[in-house]
This record gives C-alpha cells, sequence and structure tokens, in this order.
C-alpha cells in the first residue's frame, strides 16, 4: 500500500472505525483527531488554543506558520481580517500536506481529499449510509440519547456538508470527487472494510 | 444474488461493459439497449417509432400503456402535452419496473436507479473515470476520432446529467444515490467487477 487514503464519511456511518481498520491492515499511520493535536504542537501552540472562543487578534503566529511565512518576515496585514476557524483549517490542512508528504497514512475528515488534491497518489473514499442505520448506530457508539438521535444525525449532516462547502468551495456529495464511495450499512464495518481492501490491492 | 442492479455510468467508464460482466458472472439478465427493443414490442410499435422524430399525436397507444391506463377506457386529456420523449420515458419506465418485477437483474442508465427507488431489493452502482481515460476508451473501444473525442466525452457527460435530472428532478452525480459508486480506471474493467462482486457478495 503505498497510497495516501483519505475518508470522507457521513456522521454514524461508521467511516472512522473503516480508517482505522484499514490503517491497521496495512500497517500505516491514521489521522483523525489526532491531526488537531499535532497541528497544535507543530505551531508551538497549546491545544487549548484551537479549542478557545473566536479570538480576533491579527497576524499571530499561529496564522504565520500556517500560512507557511517566514515570521520574522514583514506580516501581511491584508489577511488579517480571517477568523480563528479560518487559521485552524490552515494549521490543519498544512499538517495533512506534511504527514501525506512523509508517507502512506489513512486521513479522516478535514477536507482531506480536497487539500491533497494535487497530489496524484492519493485515493478518495466516501463512507455512507442509511439515516436509520447512522441513528441506531449514533445511539449505540456515541451514547446519543434516543429520543434526540435522528435530530442531531440530520444536524451533523448538514454541518458536515457547510464545513466543506466553506472550505473547498464544493459539494461533498459529489460522486466525482471520490475513487469509492461505499454505503457501509450493505456489510458492515468489516464487510466494507474487505471491499476496499480488494479495490486497493487491485491497483 | 438476490438482487436488481442498476448502473449509472459516465461515458467510456466501461460502466456498460462492468454491467454485462456482473450479469454473466450472476446468470442473470442484462438490460441496456434490449430494454427500448422490449419497450417497443411490449406495448405493440415497432422500434423504429421510439426513434421517429417528435410527434405530438395525443392521446395515442403508447402514451396510454406507458402510463398503465386500460386502453379502453376514458383517456385524460389533460396529459397529452407529453413530448414523445416523456412518453418513450414512460413507456421504458414500466418496462424497467416490470423486468424488475421478474427478478434479479443488471439495467444500464435510464435513471433505473431513480424509477426503481421504492424497491428494496436494488443496488445502486455508479462507474466513473477519469476524463483521460475515458477519452482513450472511446477512441479505442467507439472509434472516436481522435481529434474530437474530448468534446464528445464532455458533451456526453452533460447529456447525462440533463437526462437523469430531467426526468427525475435529482443530479445523478449525487453519491447518496449509490450503494457504491467506483473509478473504472483505478483498476481496469475485471478488477472493478471483482470489486463490485466482493461488495455484492458480501451482503
Amino acid at each position: 500500500m503505498n497510497k495516501v487514503i483519505t475518508i470522507t464519511r457521513q456522521y454514524g456511518s461508521g467511516g472512522r472505525e473503516i480508517g482505522r481498520k484499514l490503517a491497521e491492515a496495512y500497517d500505516i499511520p491514521f489521522y483523525d483527531n489526532e491531526i488537531i493535536a499535532r497541528a497544535a504542537k507543530e505551531t508551538g501552540f497549546a491545544e487549548a488554543a484551537f479549542e478557545r472562543a473566536e479570538d480576533k487578534a491579527t497576524n499571530s503566529l499561529l496564522y504565520s506558520i500556517a500560512m507557511g511565512m517566514n515570521v520574522f518576515s514583514n506580516q501581511d496585514a491584508g489577511m488579517s481580517a480571517l477568523s480563528l476557524d479560518d487559521r485552524i483549517f490552515l494549521a490543519q490542512s498544512n499538517v495533512i500536506r506534511k504527514v501525506a508528504e512523509e508517507g502512506p497514512c489513512v486521513i479522516v475528515g478535514r477536507c482531506a481529499d480536497y487539500i491533497l488534491k494535487d497530489r496524484s497518489d492519493v485515493i478518495n473514499l466516501f463512507i455512507g449510509a442509511s439515516v436509520d442505520s447512522r441513528i441506531q448506530r449514533s445511539i449505540e457508539i456515541d451514547m446519543l440519547p434516543e429520543n434526540r438521535a435522528a435530530e442531531i444525525v440530520l444536524k451533523k449532516d448538514k454541518s458536515r456538508g457547510n464545513y466543506y462547502k466553506y472550505h473547498s468551495g464544493e459539494r461533498w456529495d459529489n460522486v466525482f470527487n471520490y475513487d469509492m464511495a461505499l454505503r457501509s450499512d450493505r456489510c458492515g464495518i468489516d464487510g466494507t472494510v474487505e471491499c476496499i481492501r480488494a479495490y486497493l490491492d487491485r491497483m
């Protein structure tokens, strides 16, 4: 396996677990929330800084590093209006590019397919599932309250779509973005992992 | 294999050949252009009638049958403005529903996924491929002239998208439409067939 695998997934589809199992099967690194930790570490900020309320400070060290600037050079005041969200996204994008550069890995979420679109060694996967199965899974695995699970699942769908659209300008549900897209509820998490491996191993 | 498999495909992706090979592997019927022939036969019209220039005749026998009407009953004058295209689509839709009712099969194109969306035994596949590989294939297999292949491939993409949109009101490139979507140029026609079988056999 000499590919960088990105996974875009609907909430409750098991896409994260599928990614983790793929990474284990190929013995390659797996990045999900770890990306935030790594981004924080790389940029010299505590992880907590990424979770603070919006910070309007301009020309921050974080932003400079995220933009790949030399922090000792003059900074571009024209970009100072970037929100903390944008700066976090830029910092994460740099981390994603860096781990992809380091070698084969699995990266879940965070528009990784879009961020890495100019690389030729990337395989983009989409994992979905029926709404019913995702509600069920979110109750079982994420312990969502039964009476609110449906509402939360639909809200998460919307916010993931919005996040992708906001940062990439594209629709996350465009089938042409992906090398392979699968509904995980047709043959379960392990069955889905096997199908993806069947595809990757035939390349 | 106890499923009805629909295949939506980009021109030049090999989706039709993949469908034929799947049908052979499972020893189930395969429907593509045959659908037109069958529709024509079922409705008692010569196949050529489907290819005639637009026919504005109202309340035709074909239309009546396509709508599932009793041809001996009073007909609905309100629907008389339907174009020949619409009436052909309706006739084909009835045939698609009929063959799905008869049992497992593979149906390529013609919005079959949309037409059969209320059945629970249907698996919807999407086959795509890179533009470059589709241009190459269209030159080799369909004998398109090299200097016009790119233009024709892009035009076909557009017209298939428009056809789907016109008849279903939906986008054909919506990943949520499909149980599985694959780029066929990643592991070739036979490799893609094997991947799909790996998925179907695990259900």
